[in-house]
């Protein structure tokens, strides 16, 4: 038997471990964008290290001003002219929201068999902790056949990702060379199908904005002044309003600015892909807008939109409250294309509200730096490969393809410390990430540690 | 010294402790839209009931389905064929709100010297619990001096109305023949200015409507699927944004059917006191939207309006999240003239909403039943001479104005007793009520109280 039919024994016979650790991991509440969560992120970290460091990496935390990271490089390498693997998970997660939509506990893990699939919920049980974990175990089933890597290899764990990675700019930069590899692995990405692996080779930018309109007064009577005074929810309904036009085109000047129409041959190839794809199995888009001229999978992939993601203003109590609030908030988020630079876009949007305020009335805007769009080529020798390990474990091609979220991250290694990165994952969409009673499932764990060590071993022997 | 000489003078020598027991008042957190404010609410009616009957009232709390009323009627009324008056007020309050706004506490009034007037601060502080309380003191002030009543009087103090009033109707229906009277003076309006007192003879209807889009999807990753699937809060935008059309006019079909063009005679009245009105000097309304055509005061007090009171959806927390909402919701306020029956904007409304509803979505209204415009004529000789009495108190002539605001209570008096309503107070419009830092006078309290005194005085003589 080969070594690598022995990693994959090594992943087959170390599977309910792997699942009891995992459950350990999603049971710590590390959510990060929420000041109450800072002591479950930083029991998230510590346990990480401890794993990290009891499969023989050198590892440690590293503390931020924000949440702190996960750092861990192998002291076993094999050969030092071998390529150098970086593998990037997050272990931090989304809030969990109102808790009575949930059926399932979002911190209590446990095997749920449901139509044969058997099934665990939990925050961040698919974004993103059993996802790193895929590769963590993928790792220590290489090494239990192996007895070490075949080059250096570096696990980076984040702690903000949800929150905006605030801290990650400042770390990279700190830390640029001891993060130096030939490849990273940013697992944080879906398959195709529950059959079908996938890469996702292009990633959108994002910008998130806070915008909050000021009334000249603070709240009033709104029988008193309600015909006479400026409503900010009045005002900031019509801004969000026209932001689009009617064929769903963001109205903003100078959005697409830059923006090149997806080529002929990527449609064709996206279009071929349409057809075949679940991705819109459990989602229902009736009444949604897609800009005019565009399929679904063209717009999420290939275009750049605004998405709405809150607004408060006013009376939020149980009862009646004759009101005009003194203020109202928006939160939007900007998924971006290659051509557009996330600053600009800040400025264009924000010169969009001021040029439509009404006088007496003011504005404040929140927002961290946004991230670029990066692409990453089809012929690239590690997409190859990787590309060739997925496609061996899930016995189907591997999927070559656009994404409609994003990671900063990618853009930053790239920029930053000049890194390709290859996003890859397991997560399905009914996976209800970021949403309640979010899920995944033994199986796929389990494929994705296999897959992995199919990983490696392409990479081992390209 | 004739006796409405010593009731004056009663009046003012009790005036401490008539502020003392103010206070108390106003200590006890009455809030009747939050069921947290319950205890409160039995508090008030108890201390309430206990102090009109150590007035020598036949006073008792009287239960509901929500929230009690008091209910309490003079036993020394010197003649049976004097007309019989009822004195109405409210002792709940708004909810508070966000604390670290106010600079004072909401429920530990105490007086404050600013500039050289004498405040005091407090929810309930100006609406309305001063403003029954001058009513209270005036009555005892007449009854020390006169040692009883002209006619029989009836005092009714209501715990819900700013949460809608809902269990006044079958109050009303069971409770007929012990409220019939020949006029009623509902205490919980403004003064004209800090030196000229009015009585409001028109007053707006008003209908609540909560209204709530459902997107076919619960809450969705919106980098997944922003850029195609339905979003509640860009629906919700639209629907709001486009209740007004650029001239200020509401635009749901039918909206103005009924409505009357305000009389020449009228407008020009109104002018007149435009030009003098301290209404808006402290409420800056730039940037405000008044239908084109009229004046500001014109559009407080003859136009329907629709007001948005408050907005919710998506992300409230303090980090970011990529996410399209499930739902959003909107609350909306429409303060309505004659002519305009609050069933039928509530319908026209829903099929507003329902009409611009994207296929896929659904929606839900939440709602009670509103109240329709009320008037009174100039000439009803109740009102002349409470105007008199009035500007015998402030020196000053009463202005006889509109109203913005709202009193179910006077419809209902109307519309199901018969009974006629003089809408009288001595708010102010920086009161702040409903507002954080909600405040009032001593100067103020103490004429209120003596204007009571006058008012009886000039009905005696009548």
């Amino acid at each position: 038997m080969s070594n690598v039919e022995n990693a994959l024994l090594e992943a087959d016979r170390n599977l309910e471990t792997a699942t009891a650790k995992l459950f350990d991991l999603i049971s710590i509440p590390s959510v990060s964008s929420d000041p109450e969560g800072k002591p479950g992120i930083e029991q998230a970290a510590r346990w990480l290290c401890d794993e990290l460091s009891g499969l023989g990496f050198e590892a440690r935390v590293v503390e931020t001003e924000g949440h702190p990271l996960v750092l861990a490089h192998s002291t076993d390498e094999l050969s030092a002219s071998r390529p150098k693997l970086l593998f990037y998970g997050h272990y931090d997660v989304q809030p969990v929201g109102a808790l009575e939509d949930w059926r399932h506990a979002p911190f209590e893990p446990e095997i749920v068999e449901e139509d044969g699939v058997r099934r665990f919920y939990g925050r961040g049980a698919s974004d993103s902790k059993s996802q790193l974990w895929t590769f963590i175990e993928g790792l220590r089933a290489w090494k239990t056949a192996y007895g070490g890597f075949a080059g250096k290899v570096t696990v980076l764990l984040e702690g903000e990702e949800e929150s905006g990675s605030h801290s990650l700019p400042a770390f990279l930069t700190a830390h640029r060379d001891e993060l130096a590899c030939d490849i990273a692995f940013i697992c944080d990405s879906d398959m195709w199908s529950p059959t079908q692996p996938a890469l996702s080779l292009r990633l959108k930018g994002l910008l998130h904005e806070k915008v909050t309109i000021f009334a000249p007064n603070r709240d009033l009577h709104s029988g008193f002044f309600g015909a006479v005074a400026a409503n900010p929810i009045r005002i900031l309904s019509s801004m969000l309003a026209d932001l689009h036009d009617e064929a769903g085109r963001v109205t903003i000047e100078g959005f697409y600015d830059g923006v090149e129409e997806i080529s002929q041959t990527l449609r064709a190839q996206w279009r071929a892909l349409s057809d075949e794809t679940d991705l819109f199995d459990k989602v229902d888009l009736t009444g949604g807008i897609v800009e005019h001229g565009y399929s679904p999978l063209e717009a999420i992939w290939g275009r750049p939109t605004i998405d709405f993601n809150g607004v408060t203003s006013g009376n939020q109590g149980p009862g009646e409250r004759s009101v005009i609030p003194g203020s109202a908030t928006a939160r939007l988020s900007f998924r971006l294309v290659e051509g557009q630079d996330p600053e600009n876009v800040r400025r264009i949007f924000q010169r969009y509200v001021r040029s439509r305020l009404p006088e007496g009335c003011t504005v404040a805007f929140e927002g961290f730096p946004g991230s670029s769009a990066v692409t990453l080529p089809e012929d690239n020798p590690f997409v190859t490969a990787t590309a060739r390990g997925l496609a061996r474990e899930w016995e189907s091609p591997t999927v070559l393809k656009g994404s409609g979220g994003s990671i900063p991250l990618a853009q930053q290694f790239k920029e930053m410390l000049g890194i390709d990165c290859i996003v890859i994952g397991f997560i399905l969409p009914d996976d209800a990430i970021h949403a309640p009673d979010e899920r995944y499932d033994i199986e796929r764990f389990h494929k994705g540690v296999r897959s992995w060590v199919r990983i490696l071993d392409e990479i081992q022997k390209a």
